[in-house]
């Protein structure tokens, strides 16, 4: 059965009932309504649809065959016929309306998105060796064990799970990763305090949403991921970027909130957003003094801290650090997961561990947001974390991308010798570094990708000082050692052509 | 494979690695950062990833099941033991926190939350006869078909579609939804225009955040949707109700913006966000005339309009009035539909019909808002509506739901007699009635409750005059006729003896 049309017939004029459809279906073609290929519902269920004989709907039907708007495929159905539409269609994307740039707050936010959706995700040119960073290795995707769990969702579904489920997410999944957690990164979460969230994004955007008030300042280290000033900026927040050193945040270089008195009209230090495991970009991980210096920090000022734990799951080398949050004890740390780095991105779901007393609005602005995220993942995800697949898949691609690791490593000495510093433990999923050289880093990238290298400047994650040097971040973890090795010298080449490129050009 | 634990080896001491290990599960256990039934890492895991013998981990097992920390099972591996945990795991959930109450944002809202999340979906008590509205009938939806798509959906995904979808969704969904529109609601829309979303929710969110700055004024219709006042109004918006008559909104009651020169600093309407099919709870279908003074006043007064289809699908007598969105040419109004009613809602797919020059501004929100909605169900949704299931399901819910809708009223009619009236068209999911009665609607829906039968006041959803006697909103698609029957009696008897008791009290 094809979906129904709308058509309206009048018993009161003159107009013979099946001409009447024919004129119909005829306008929707030549108007644009229907394009070419489109279905035409079947003659008998679209006369039940008008209450009429279906000799009515024949009768249009084949007047329209006829006049070639519509084609019958045996078995198939009807459909608008190729060439019937096809010449009125395209003068639809236009249309008389007016731009609304004035009228839309998108001036104040599309200035400062630095990595608009378009050029991150939307169309990505593919490019046969792409140091991307942040994607975890598709071919090693456990994907039979992962449908498996997700055929078995789906299969275990009862009507009750149709409904609206609870904000906050499942109980099991949040379950799930409360052991997680305890476990892992000595977090003693209750399922209670965890809410699943659309990825890690989502429960940033609420809590920006839910914490800063318009003028009120959050912090940020610097450098960090640009997305951080785009969520935080559009909630009406000022960006306080606070540098970063060997050993995380440098917490003293955060102004105090004044005392109440002469606070009055200035703006207040609401949030500190940091990255304790695995500093993004730079790699650090904040050292057991400076945390305990942030958490008392927070506490004597009335901040709140938003631990994002977005890679902590991949350290090659020496022990694994506990989190923040497991150190907390007055309820000030706000801890931020997800499963895109472990998982796969296109899976939305990440969770934030929350002090009690936020748990409540944050659940309420959840709800205005989406309500809800969608159920069958989240069983999907509770079944393959509780079958011991997920520790075993975050367990193997710890080895995978530490040997791709200590490629890139290799195939950078290499290449650069003396001329390059790397930044940050043996963790995560990127490298960043920075090459002496007097050519630029767009330059770098843009005769790289000529020659089919993607390679990723990172000047742009600095607000204050920009590194003297070009800077890039390397991700390795989607790309094999014959294309680490083989992407790094086509990389180094680029770079050498450049120079000579621009020496010649100076003489 | 069980998940790793977190564990720290000194060699540099002079306590044995087994001893450490020891201690350090114990101490998880004692601090609670481990439950009772948690899982224990494989001892050959453990010494794997702490880089020590097996026998280290071993000794350290030995030790703790010895002393009833932990326990073996045979064949499913080591967990924490039954009562190991229980005695410290209550005292987690107080820790020294402190509220936040003055800190975050919630109070502006919170008070403003008349449907408070855990109102509506958190906790919801099953009763016998719940007249929910809003709710497809579980029983009739056809979760065979539906898990095939899922199935072959998943069955289907390739690795990269494992990655950052684009954030407007996958262009098949698109290119489903655009045919159905314009088949079934005649909206010449291109696949272009349409954002998917995480529910309808997700749409309005994105569009209070993209055209109301803090002050500016929105329009509802007056009764609507709670919902809606705390969305908008989260946004910084000045709610403005405007009356519904028979026709629709009374757009000869929205007061016009002024010129220019008069306007500086005056709140300013920039949306009108109606119900056109069905008003929402009126059930009014909006009349074309109202329609063209809509468009016209939205283009007079330089305005947008959200045209909210949610339950279009379903119109038991007369035929099918066509879009608002597609009898505008000046791209002024914004179409929202969403697959929450047709199918379930827990499948969080809504989508937006955009002008096109919102598209860009809509998709930046929804990019730091939750990058994209998750890929799956958006490919099972474009197959399950390309298979033609969708139109099908939706053709056979609209007969089930026309028997219950006549069941519905006509019982009504043998208990409540002439002392009832009907509002709206025979169309929707729910039906809005008015009883003549002293009693008021809390009272009656108490007593009601108390003998198994949920019925919904409907006061709150009037901002303006509230109506004179109580009022209800019935939903009737998921119960069956003789749920409908006994309930309505019931309730029925509830209203009655609330009557004698009052009566008698004020003896």
């Amino acid at each position: 059965m094809r979906q129904e049309l709308l058509i309206t017939l009048s018993k009161r004029t003159p107009i013979p009932l099946s001409r009447q459809v024919y004129e119909q279906i005829r306008s929707a073609i030549i108007s644009g309504l229907l394009h070419s290929g489109d279905p035409i519902p079947p003659s008998r269920l679209l006369a039940n649809q008008l209450e009429v004989s279906r000799t009515v709907v024949l009768n249009a039907y084949e007047q329209l065959q006829a006049e070639g708007y519509i084609q019958m495929r045996k078995g198939a159905g009807t459909f608008v016929a190729e060439n019937a539409a096809s010449l009125f269609a395209s003068k639809l994307v236009v249309n008389e309306e007016e731009g609304f740039d004035e009228f839309i707050n998108a001036p104040d936010f599309m200035a400062e998105l630095s990595s608009p959706y378009s050029g991150l995700l939307g169309v990505t040119h593919s490019v046969p060796y792409d140091f991307r960073h942040g994607v975890p290795a598709w071919s090693a995707f456990p994907m039979d064990r992962w449908q498996k769990s997700v055929v078995e969702a789906c299969r275990n579904m009862t009507p009750d799970m149709l409904t609206y489920g609870p904000a906050e997410g499942t109980y099991h999944l949040r379950e799930e990763i409360a052991r997680l957690v305890r476990s892992t990164r000595s977090i003693p979460a209750m399922p209670e305090q965890i809410v699943i969230t659309s990825g890690a994004t989502q429960a940033l955007d609420i809590l920006a949403r839910l914490c800063l008030h318009k003028g009120e300042q959050v912090v940020v280290e610097d450098p960090s991921h640009t997305v951080l000033r785009e969520i935080f900026s559009f909630s009406g927040a000022e960006v306080l970027p606070v540098a970063v050193d060997g050993e995380g945040l440098c917490v003293d270089r955060i102004t105090p909130n004044k005392d109440d008195e002469n606070r009055k009209g200035l703006p207040r230090t609401k949030l500190v957003y940091v990255t304790p495991s695995h500093q993004f970009p730079l790699g650090v991980t904040m050292s057991l003094n400076r945390r305990i210096e942030l958490l008392r920090w927070a506490r004597s000022n009335d901040a709140l801290i938003i631990e994002d734990d977005y890679d902590s799951e991949y350290r090659y080398v020496g022990q694994k650090v506990s989190a923040l949050a497991g150190l907390d004890t007055s309820g000030r740390v706000i801890y931020i997961g997800s499963f895109s780095k472990t998982l796969f991105p296109a899976l939305r779901i990440g969770y934030a561990i929350l002090p009690q007393s936020l748990i409540e609005p944050f659940l309420a602005i959840k709800w205005i947001t989406d309500r809800m995220t969608s159920t069958l993942e989240q069983k999907a995800l509770a079944e393959f974390i509780k079958s011991g697949y997920y520790a075993k898949h975050v367990y193997k691609m710890g080895k995978l991308y530490a040997g791709r690791r200590s490629c890139l490593v290799a195939s950078l000495k290499q290449e650069f010798g003396d001329r390059i510093r790397y930044f940050g433990d043996e963790a995560g999923l990127h490298l960043l570094i920075e090459l002496e050289s007097k050519v630029s880093e767009e330059e770098i990238a843009k005769q790289a990708l000529h020659k089919g290298v993607k390679v990723y400047p990172a000047s742009n994650y600095f607000a204050g000082d920009k590194p003297n040097n070009p800077t890039f971040l390397l991700g390795y973890s989607n790309l094999t050692r014959n294309q680490i090795q083989t992407g790094i010298q086509i990389f180094a080449q680029a770079e050498r052509f450049c120079k000579v490129k621009n020496k010649s050009l100076n003489k």
